[in-house]
């Protein structure tokens, strides 16, 4: 009771929160017709991630409740209406750290770079892609067809984890 | 009120999940008498971060609701019980990004490191270290006095972003 209680607090705090992002009324990604979720901002942490190289970037993944509740239950194949969001930032030194401990060891997020993506699971509409729908937006637009073709080639070396990249970081 | 139907329904799902981290009656931290927020996991994201050198882990940076509407709002310094959670994970290679680009060049997440941290803001109990009472544990367990007269002197670069070194990640 007491937990529910609580739950129904913390969801009147979220509702009086003003919306962070998602433009549930922008633009559909090609092939997979998927538009950026409303509120994805807000949702819960999987992990982290570094991508060295020419990405060069720092990264969050997200997922909704139903990608939350499938990952910490060790569930797969992910469930339909699971939801993994993919956000991007660049690698930037945080120069109060490197004044801190006497030099840059610290990268932070700075601007949002490389994207955000998804992935949408619905094993029925996008049955010919492992279940998945994927999409890749560039400040709010989405990318091209040529773009959205490069998503399942790349995540099919995930194959045995239903084609994602990410673990639960606990 | 589709919002806050909305919101009921989250709540609902919220309730339903165990929790994923969080021991409300653990040990209190010493100094500070801070003890792991309950639920800390759950919490919204505000950036993400790689140390390297010694420390070498990638982190999340999470805040309650408090803090995480400072933040939107760019309100400094932070109100009273704003509390943000630092957690850090081993710097690992992801082996089968590695295959997909030809290279290894993506860094995730890999068993827990380095401990977690919060900061929690009650300007008149923590009124002689800037407001700001500090707390880490390791497995769970507060770290001894030493490490905690560590962090003000640290903290005190970022003096002029309310003792704050992680900036809002849009």
């Amino acid at each position: 009771m007491k937990r529910i209680a609580f739950a129904l607090l913390a969801a009147m705090i979220l509702a009086d929160t003003p919306p962070a992002s998602g433009q549930p009324d922008g633009d559909a990604a090609p092939i997979f017709g998927i538009k950026i979720p409303a509120g994805y901002r807000d949702w819960r942490l999987i992990s982290v991630a570094h991508e060295e190289g020419t990405l060069n970037d720092l990264r969050a993944i997200l997922g909704n409740d139903i990608a939350i509740k499938a990952y910490r239950d060790g569930l797969l194949p992910f469930p339909d209406g699971a939801i993994i969001a993919r956000i991007a930032w660049d690698y930037v030194p945080l120069a109060e750290s490197a004044q801190a401990f006497g030099q840059p060891q610290s990268f932070v997020a700075g601007p949002p770079k490389n994207g955000v993506q998804f992935m949408v699971k619905d094993s029925k509409k996008y049955a010919s892609t492992g279940g998945w729908g994927f999409a890749h937006f560039n400040d709010g637009k989405p990318a091209d067809e040529a773009v959205h073709k490069t998503c399942l080639p790349c995540h099919e070396v995930a194959k045995a984890r239903d084609l994602v990249f990410n673990r639960y970081a606990p």
